[in-house]
């Protein structure tokens, strides 16, 4: 017989921290009928909240595959940094931002403007909401699409943004920008009230971090010699197999993005509606390929690998909105769409000389504008004119923010490398280090 | 006091969408009795099924490491393609058509034909199986393993063969062969009432892409100066982080892959076989690892690490077919021998001229056999005959429908590349797009 | 009407197989209320285990991106091979040699020197531990933990070492030396009795993995060149994206890591305690990340993305002792402390002139005992004498036996690769397998 870890610690463990239901709960070793769906929701919230949080490992290996060599350290510094940035200041403001409450009162403001705490150990002395999930379930859930908004912007910028002010920039999006315009819908404001509907956030999350992006891209200018000579000249990224395993990295994220956003999974109807936001997601995804697969062969008698990675993202973008109430053939529709919008906006920006270096205005702002009107094809509860006042005052409001701090940041620190750095490559001169150093350059 | 997205979220959701089902649950706040076993197997479900999609992911890094680099782009570009067309036409015809019902009714043949349809949402006015689990999540599972199926010829095509006539190949494969011979075993068929033991596909799903991928590799032939002067030139592959990184991530993906096999996670019984298959795959896929490496070492006095990598996967492969029988000690040698007999089988296929790009056939047709025999030492259900019968008739039937298919498109559209494509490599000439631009080439 | 896979395979499955629970459990369609919380903790288990499965894909990639290309394959042999043998030797002897139960009675020694054995298919005639979880679950995740001590050292000890030195050197840590150590904690051994706190393993798994790399280091010497001239000759990694990568995995793997060694998740309390820990343990590793970031933009005026990634590596470790009981803030702290350590150590260690590749003995050895000691801020059960205690008991004994280890090893096979092997690289000497064989070399 084997003296097992757990009944050692389980012992001392519930002696010592876990005096009442804990303890309980262990003695009885089942839970209690009222415990059953509060485990299942704060389970699920924890398993897509980590498939949420790979997602940045996703949009890392995207962007470091679609830029060139000598920006690739920069652009994985940057998406360490501004996870790591948007981790912590979410907490110290902007969950409870995104939560306000009876904010007009004066313990509503110190709520809003106050540090997340977690629900006590063992839940000792708690109350806790055993119709839904705990606390820390919820705000690791919330932190990562936060942190996802962030992610969006950094590949739009690259190769030519300053790291510390785009990490600036990083945390009044993550802070404050974010949360406030999340607070509309998810935290029970205006948008919210008015009904209007988007699961999972194609404009709470998707378009935000698209306008954010599209202020910074016009703000910083293109790349030197990308509209040069009157001609859009191409600037392949480094190494399409890294953004290749990028777009199945988020592709998998999505699945927890918008299973997750269920919010609940404490009943048969639940876990059967995740089921069909799985699937529906998969699908609307391997349709945005699809399509730009078909269309860039036609279109340009080539397929274009990049082009089909965009569509996919876009699918998954496309059904955000609404990844619920379709049916599979709806679902191929909704998301063919979006990855047909991807093959026509992509050089609709280039004839706007709008430099996005990765795709991110297209597929997030784009895609995602059109996922949340596509909500009215298949929810009954979905208003046109509801969803399309939503995406114009986020819009408006992200929009403004974003291009304000962008303005304040170029008219301070700056925001843009001098042309030698930019030529020479961000890595060697601004960090003194290459991604791939043995490997010569053509 | 947050005013917390869930509590509005909530109220208004279930009033507008989720009028019976959900509704009670919520306000209950606990799942009936009867829902807690769904609950459990459904959720099972989707966390194995986004493993096994992940493997969709690992396919495309081993694969992309494996070919030139010249090669890699159009790599990436089928892998991503195959899994979205594959994701399609199995909802639009394979998933009904493995589960025939009463297919010689008219009732019957109808349903085989038909578009999936999953649960409605809230399950208003479904009559779920809470037996089991939704059938949105049996959906999504299911689908993953049929994809897998296609990822598997496309590493054995490699290098040569033309993108549109592989995606053809692919539709045919996941809408129609794939589940026909599917459901002689899992749609309730004459294998299965047979009494044919597959627990998660060693035959089913492992040799059905390796018969596919060894019909396609001889009828195309093997690759330019592969075999020229009477020898076998090597030609290695471009990038073996990526390959080791795939390998690892398929490894992942099975404990889904077998692990969800189990099909229920509503008894202590069903969660602690589940353990029992976790296990047994870790250490059947360690097994193949360690054989492989220490055979390499005292054959050729260097251990290969491709060849570690396909011997791990063989060892995935042979445990497959019955991974909760045996003991660990079992597990070694059922994996092991799956990892001797890829050493053994890559230089003989080399022998025979059938040139498999990254080892497919031995990994998936060879280990897929060995595994479907192995059942018969450690569960008494199988009978050899029984299990060599299944090999046969799968076999048979896969080689014939898909050398017929190939042999089709060989004949009408061609399914080579011209020589200068191939020597000048599918991505520049097919493709226009290098995966590698800036890595100059020895 | 389909017929479904599950229905078959269903009835005949508990005929032939499972002739009492489950036949019962699938018969009633839910679980008994005993059952449930064994469920959920079996598939937390599951599911932590999987999570850390794949931080060997994590080690992986890190080591390999930050060794030389030229020694990049054997870094991904290692670490393959690594994992395969921890599989295989830790169920031979290491999992029962970590749980000694009544050691010094006869039936007590030979219960811990045997192979591990699960508990029977469909857990018949089986009397589990319904209270805990399946004994494979717990073996799974526990192996994990062993495998991760392994990976820690192989970083330290690369670009010199050979191959099978060093695999025997990691099956004696796997099979005995980190399963005695671990026995007295987790093993409910000497220092578990005195309350000595390490939740998930900064002491019991990280710092014995830091503790061999140093002896390992120490004994092999840096490597040549390093230090020639008294300076430090930076040797940078060949392929940052990848170690980036590696660092997202590994993080990602933590949540399993530290969530899991909750060990329960059969309460709203344990299930809430397990969202506590993954909240603590993702802000923990941002901090580190922060922390090196501005630490060495302010040391070095750029920021050093191997630090920033050994930063957040170490604010993992850092909180891993006691992931639970923090505040947000509190983990921030003890993060931050942790990427400093690794800023400040890195060069230390250069000027004591031993060679630790990739950081591995700042991020989990110096880590790890400040982790351990930080407990003490947050947890009263912890006594800073105990904690300091088992620090240096588990330091001698696993430095002693390693060093013997190492040692013993030096002194028959030898450790070293010869000169002109390590200038060539392993890759091509040892292996004559290349990496990159198409990516010319600077």
């Amino acid at each position: 017989m084997t003296f097992q870890r757990h009944l050692t610690l389980g012992v001392l463990a519930t002696t010592a921290l876990l005096p009442t239901i804990g303890l309980t709960q262990e003695a009885d070793t089942t839970p209690t009928n009222a415990e059953i769906g509060f485990i299942f929701t704060t389970f699920m919230f924890l398993v897509s909240g980590f498939l949420v949080f790979f997602m940045a490992a996703g949009f890392a290996m995207l962007e470091a595959g679609l830029v060139r060599g000598k920006n690739v350290t920069m652009q994985l510094t940057k998406n360490m940094a501004l996870f790591s940035l948007a981790s912590i200041f979410y907490y110290i403001l902007g969950y409870n931002l995104m939560y306000p409450g009876d904010a007009w009162t004066m313990e509503g403001v110190l709520g809003a403007l106050s540090v997340t705490s977690l629900e006590p150990v063992g839940l000792e002395g708690a109350d806790p909401d055993l119709t839904y999930a705990s606390v820390g379930s919820d705000f690791f859930f919330q932190l990562m699409f936060c942190a996802a908004t962030a992610s969006i912007v950094s590949g739009a910028v690259a190769e030519r943004i300053k790291l510390w002010p785009f990490l600036a920039f990083v945390i009044v999006l993550t802070a404050v920008i974010y949360p406030i315009q999340a607070s509309w819908k998810w935290g029970g404001g205006f948008l919210q009230v008015m009904e209007f509907q988007d699961f999972a956030g194609s404009t709470v999350v998707h378009s935000v971090g698209g306008w954010a992006a599209l202020m910074g891209a016009i703000i910083l200018g293109p790349r030197l010699g990308k509209y040069k000579g009157g001609r859009v000249n191409p600037m392949p990224g480094s190494n399409l197999a890294l953004a290749t395993l990028g777009t199945f990295i988020l592709w998998l994220g999505w699945f927890g993005f918008n299973g997750g956003s269920q919010l609940y999974m404490d009943s048969a109807a639940n876990v059967a509606d995740i089921s069909r936001i799985f699937s529906n997601t998969n699908t609307a995804a391997a349709a945005g390929a699809a399509v730009a697969l078909i269309l860039t062969q036609l279109l340009y008698k080539k397929p274009d690998l990049t082009m089909i990675l965009n569509g996919a993202l876009a699918g998954l973008v496309s059904i955000t909105a609404e990844p619920l109430t379709p049916t599979l053939v709806q679902s191929t529709l909704i998301g063919g769409i979006g990855g047909a919008i991807v093959v026509f906006a992509v050089p609709m920006l280039d004839r706007l000389k709008i430099d996005d270096v990765v795709g991110a205005i297209p597929v997030h702002l784009f895609a995602g504008i059109w996922g949340t009107i596509a909500v009215c094809f298949t929810n009954d509860a979905a208003s046109f004119g509801t969803q399309l006042y939503a995406i114009l005052v986020v819009g408006v409001f992200v929009s403004t923010a974003s291009a304000l701090v962008w303005f304040l940041l170029q008219a301070t620190v700056g925001l843009r490398v001098d042309e030698e750095t930019e030529i020479n490559g961000l890595d060697m001169a601004e960090l003194g280090m290459e991604a791939y150093p043995e490997f010569s350059k053509v």
